[in-house]
C-alpha cells in the first residue's frame, strides 16, 4: 500500500497555465472599475480550479500586486510558485472601454511594465505538467514554455489573438506546429487562414499543426473542428452582458480544467469541455472582472450546465 | 366505413402559404443567373412539400410565368388554385448582388408589377387551412389573408423584414397581434423591440402578440423563444454558401411543413421543426435559386438531419 501510494503521488500530474496576471481598468455601458485584478492566467486559472485541483500558474507581477490578490489564487488551490514578483516594478496594466454592442472595444492604456522582458521561469515542481494552457502572450514566450518542459505535456492548448498575427506572424506559425488545440475567434480564424468560410479556414488551420481547432464566436457560441468532425456549441443567451473581459480566458481555463479532470483527450470529451468552458464564460460576463467567477458554488455550475443541455437538446428519431 | 371516410375527408386539413412567386436575377461571388423562378411562396412551398402533402399557395404572377414553372409546384403536390395569373401583366422581379461575405446584398432592381395591387384571393377549397404561413409581404396583405379565412387556423406563422418596420410599422404591430409565431433575423428583432440583448428583445416581442419567436441568425443558427424557454439551433457549417436567396423562406416552409406533418404544436415539436427548417435551408444555399431544393431525395434530407444531430449533440451526465 505504501508503495502504491508513493507511486501515485510520484505520478500525480498537473495543469500548468501561462498568461498575464495584471491590473485592468474597464469601462462598459454599465459602469466602470478602478484597477482590478485581471489577466489571462487569472481568469483561466480560476476557471480551471472549479474542475481540477492541481492547477499551477506561470506569470509575472510587480510589487504593486497585493498579498490578498495572491491569496485569491491560493484559496482556489492554485499553485503560484511560478508567479514571479518583481520588486520595484509595476504589474502589466490595461485599460479599455467597450462599445454599446459589447462586441468591440477601444484600448485606452497599455502599460507593459514587468511584461516587457518577461522570462517564463518554470519551477522544477511544474515538470509534472500533463495539461498545458498557453494563454494569450507573445508566441515566442509561449514557445519557450513548451521548450522548458522536459517532457511534452499530453495536451497543449494555445490561445492567441489577431495582434500576434499582425506583429509576430512567423513566431506564431512556428508555435502552432507544437500544439494540439488552438482557440481563436472567427475573425482571427479568417485572418490566419485567408479563408472566409469557417469550414475552409478550419481545414487550412488543421494543416498548420493543431489537431483540434476551437473557433469562439462570442454570443453565437463556439465551433470545434477535428479531422472531418464538427461540433457546434451554443452560447447561453443572456439578458445582460455586463463585462466581456476575460470571457475567452475563462472559456479556455474551464475547457482544459475539465479535460484534465476527466483525463482522456478525445472528441466527445472535448465537446463536453467546450460546454463547461462556455458555462464558466457565461458567468464571467455577468459581473465586472473576476467578481463572479471568483466565488461560484458547485451547485451554480451544475445548474448552468443543465441550462446548456436544455438550450441545445432536441429529440428526432432517425 | 363510408361514413367514416367522408368524415375524414371532410376534416382533412391543409397548410396554406402566402408569399411572392417571382423572378429573381442573382449575382454572387460564384456567378450570376438570368431571370430564375424565386419568391417567398416558391421557396417555402417547395420546402414544406417535403414533409406535408397538402400544401396550398396564394400568390400572383403575370403571363410571363411559364406553364413549366407552375408544373414544378404541381410536381411537388402543391395546390396552385390560389395562384392568380394576370394576363397582360408581368411577374414581380427582383435583382440583387451579394457582397463577398454573403451576409449583405444590394438590391439592383425591384419591379413590383403584379404585386403592386395584389389582392390575395382565398379559394373556397383553402378554407380547410389548419396551418398558415404568411410569407414576407406587406403586413396589410398578411392581415387580409387571416381575415378571409372563416376559421382561425390552428397555427399562424408570420415572416417579415426590416423594410415593413420602416414603412408600415402600425400595420405590422396590428398583424403581430393575430399570429402565433414570428420569424425575423437578429437585427430585425433588435429594431422591432428597441433592445440590443436578444433575451430582452424576445421578452418584449412576446408581449406584442406571438407566443413563439424565432430569431434567425444565418450562419450562426436560430433561437426559439417561448415564455421563459429558449432553444438554440445550430447552423450547419458549410464550405461554400453559393446563394443565400430564399434561405429564410425555405427555413419557414420546412418549419411549418414539419409541424403540419406531426400535427401537434408544442415547444418540443417546434425545436425539431427548426432543425428540419434549418436542414432544408442548408440545402437551399448550396446552389443558385431553387435548384437544390427542387429535387431533394428523402435520403438526402434524412442524412442532413443526422448531420445536425451529430453537430450539436453532447452527453454530460448531470
Amino acid at each position: 500500500m505504501q508503495y502504491l501510494r508513493a507511486f501515485f503521488i510520484q505520478y500525480r500530474m498537473s495543469l500548468v497555465i501561462i498568461g498575464t496576471v495584471a491590473f485592468d481598468a474597464i469601462e462598459t455601458p454599465f459602469g466602470k472599475t478602478d484597477k482590478i485584478v485581471g489577466g489571462a492566467a487569472t481568469y483561466a486559472g480560476l476557471a480551471a480550479s472549479y474542475f481540477y485541483n492541481n492547477v499551477k500558474i506561470v506569470s509575472v507581477v510587480g510589487d504593486d500586486f497585493r498579498r490578498e490578490d495572491i491569496d485569491t489564487f491560493k484559496d482556489h488551490g492554485i499553485n503560484v510558485e511560478g508567479l514571479q514578483i518583481r520588486q520595484g516594478e509595476k504589474s502589466f496594466f490595461w485599460a479599455g472601454r467597450y462599445h454599446n454592442d459589447m462586441n468591440s472595444r477601444d484600448t485606452l492604456v497599455t502599460e507593459l511594465n514587468v511584461l516587457a522582458d518577461f522570462d517564463p521561469i518554470i519551477p522544477e515542481s511544474y515538470q509534472d505538467c500533463e495539461y498545458l494552457l498557453l494563454g494569450n502572450l507573445t508566441p515566442q514566450i509561449q514557445q519557450t514554455v513548451i521548450k522548458r518542459l522536459k517532457k511534452r505535456p499530453k495536451l497543449i492548448v494555445l490561445d492567441t489573438m489577431n495582434f500576434w498575427m499582425d506583429v509576430a506572424w512567423n513566431d506564431l506559425i512556428d508555435t502552432l506546429k507544437l500544439v494540439d488545440v488552438l482557440t481563436i475567434n472567427d475573425a482571427e480564424a479568417r485572418q490566419l487562414s485567408g479563408e472566409y468560410s469557417l469550414v475552409k479556414a478550419a481545414a487550412k488551420i488543421l494543416q498548420m499543426g493543431p489537431k483540434y481547432l476551437i473557433i469562439k464566436k462570442g454570443e453565437h457560441g463556439a465551433l470545434l473542428f477535428n479531422e472531418d468532425k464538427i461540433f457546434s456549441a451554443p452560447a447561453l443567451p443572456l439578458a445582460e452582458v455586463f463585462d466581456p473581459t476575460g470571457a475567452g480566458d475563462t472559456f479556455a481555463g474551464g475547457f482544459i480544467g475539465y479535460l484534465a479532470k476527466v483525463g482522456t483527450v478525445n472528441f466527445n470529451n472535448m465537446k463536453n469541455a467546450i460546454i463547461y468552458g462556455s458555462a464558466l464564460a457565461s458567468f464571467c460576463v455577468e459581473k465586472f472582472g473576476t467578481e463572479k467567477i471568483i466565488a461560484l458554488s458547485n451547485d451554480e455550475v451544475a445548474a448552468r450546465i443543465k441550462q446548456f443541455i436544455a438550450l441545445s437538446s432536441f429529440t428526432i428519431e432517425t
